[in-house]
């Protein structure tokens, strides 16, 4: 196994990358193509489906990519029982390091588009259909992660999650944010895919709910799931060069 | 094999979120992008070219992943004599399921929205045109997947479904709804991807009609076709936890 | 082996099937995003990616999916020396159906779209600097096709060969037609992706001198591709049910 | 291994066919979607995503499709301690040969589309926040490359690479252009794609900067990345023609 303090750093660089491209490609969509949302959208998504599918190939062998509170507090919460998956005190480590990571991406993106380092978003996303879509969003997220886990064929996660999130973009009226972590990032920015700081406690919440509706469908689907957790930490079939 | 009442809950849901998919982006697109059509089907066939690839990824060990009466109506057909792939009593449970979670996928859509829970479409769907369009969708997606199951590439079938349900969405003049269920539940929404309920019957019959079609086809040009419905059940190549 | 009289309805059916995926998205992207071409060649090039590595897939194991007489002219030309590939009788068949095929893929785009069986195209494509687009599509065509044959990954020939003409429609003046037989079937569609009859001789001459191009590059990179000739009629690592 | 001077005709083949993809395809897409410079850009970087995977497809096997100088230092230097990966020999015969490809093939590329064959760029890329975005991308594309490389799973490069790109196109304030050959070669055509002389030595320094910094987090990620320079050259689970 990786060293903890390893993967910490992995978890925040590739949370941060991640909220890098999020807000990145949206400052640069909302400024080339200023009179149609539908096609700001859509180059959002075609740069966060393949952006995303990156860093997790790049990550996943050192930390298993999760960039994503919800994700290691499922993978803790699956494998608790057999000892497998991400620990409690992994779960401690990890999560302050991808909120953390995630505001500094935000912050780079900023920079990197010579805006200033951080500005409030001033983007209220609070309705109930909205939460409805983060609901949506986060359960099909985590029924896809631990599907792919549990049926051993993790490699195809960083694919499969990018192409996962770039339809969630479009299908759910949230815009799939899906991640508390991204979630409290994009609040750094006040562009194209920012969000109210006020807007936040109700993402939030509405994707841990989102969360436990995805376990209940794992538990309906597959249920030898929790047995999976290990391989959502860092997939099996990669044969990492720290590990040798 | 995974217990039937199991696959029919993966059948149901996974034709739900389809049509979540294909309902709720046509929304998304139709709102984002007001001036332009074509690049309303741009987002929507995005958006469903990774959905479904998602969806097949996530539910095919399961179930197989059909979401679609048509395929497993062929699927029930091709092996009956071998008693390979689906029983008919598979059968009898699939299909209903199916257009349920259609119908329920389509709400889902809807109330993401922040539109009634159903609107019945206004979209006439009703010409000869059309219907060549959905003969040739619907005989197109039987080759693919039987001659994917039959050379052993099973695998490949989440990325290649999505992918020719992403361009016959614009090669065909239907669209290529290409499945009953789907069609039905896309009748539940007054957005983009609707079908107004008078125009269902025409669509159906066209879709069984390319059906056979497409058996014709795979008779030509893969003879043994017929033993690999197993293969469509669930694919060999997948290990999944729930069979260990 | 696949028996000839199958090889040939594959090639016929997969070539026509192209012609309609180029063809059909062409009409319904200049009818829907009339405003924008660009926008109209981005649609059609999203649908030609998808459906064209779909198509490889579906008809790769019976005949090596070549849907192009410039292909099939290469590997028989390759495969001379040692009785591998294409044989010359093989070639004599091939050619006639691929030219056929695309002729009535065209029309049949024509009826789904509720045009004219036939209208000739009136878009003149006769120009030095479009002759120069299809040498180096072609070539880069022949060079990619052997390349992945020689190296043993005739498996990633699907995606690859269809991003590669995705690409080739921005990045070649010609819109990359590459393929003499797809080239005869887009005259007979007065649409988008048509070409007026007399511009075919010299796209054609063209693209001929692209595979020579292609052939000497290939003896330049991969001395041995002409041993790969047998992995381009049926990729190797493909077992097909036919051949069991 | 694959003898020196056809590496280097591979190299020069690729790079410059790399610059016709991008600045061809620029070209393309300025004139045919005048209003909309995201647009352009969303047809740029889908081009350049296929593309690019595409020809790293093709180039790798014969010399490891680096394709860029930084790449290839990298390469040299992470490998010199043990004696893997290119030699000083190589990389002074890799870098003038990716340079003067570069330029190449921004000429086929304007001459395709009926340009002088030569004509300087005249937009101006420099700025602090521009250069931070080639440090930030050009960080990404060595961590993605030798995170692959050490993890085994150099085979999914190509793939990667192209959809590295795509995505930093959007999210880097400077497109990404994350190489110091197609930065030079971009000079030379006064379009989309195109960068003004004077503005080339910033570039080139913020590249080698983002060389730096990807790996340091290499040395934090993958501490053992330096033995993976090997499978940079040519990727190890690829078996040539040219080397059996």
């Amino acid at each position: 196994m990786t060293p903890l303090w390893r993967r910490v750093v992995a978890e925040g660089l590739g949370t941060g990358l991640l909220v890098t491209v999020v807000v990145g490609s949206g400052i640069a969509a909302a400024k080339l193509s200023p009179d149609d949302v539908g096609l700001q959208l859509l180059e959002n998504s075609f740069a966060t489906t393949l952006g995303l599918a990156v860093l997790i190939l790049m990550i996943g062998p050192v930390s298993g990519a999760h960039f994503n509170p919800v994700v290691s507090a499922v993978d803790w919460w699956l494998g608790r029982g057999t000892g497998s998956g991400l620990s409690a005190r992994d779960l401690a480590a990890y999560v302050p390091v991808q909120i953390s990571g995630a505001i500094l991406g935000a912050v780079l993106a900023n920079l990197m588009y010579d805006e200033a380092a951080v500005s409030w978003s001033t983007t209220e996303r609070a309705a109930g259909h909205l939460w409805l879509g983060e609901v949506v969003a986060t359960a099909g997220l985590i029924v896809l992660i631990f599907a792919l886990a549990d049926s051993g064929r993790a490699a195809l996660a960083p694919a499969a999650v990018g192409a996962y999130i770039g339809a969630a973009y479009w299908f759910t009226s949230s815009t799939s944010f899906a991640n508390p972590a991204v979630t409290i990032g994009r609040a750094f920015s006040d562009t194209f895919a920012g969000i109210a700081p006020a807007s936040i406690p109700g993402f939030v919440i509405a994707q841990f709910v989102g969360a436990a509706v995805g376990m209940g469908l794992l538990a309906l689907l597959y249920p030898r799931a929790a047995q999976a957790a290990d391989a959502v930490v860092i997939p099996h079939e990669v044969t990492t060069g720290a590990s040798k």
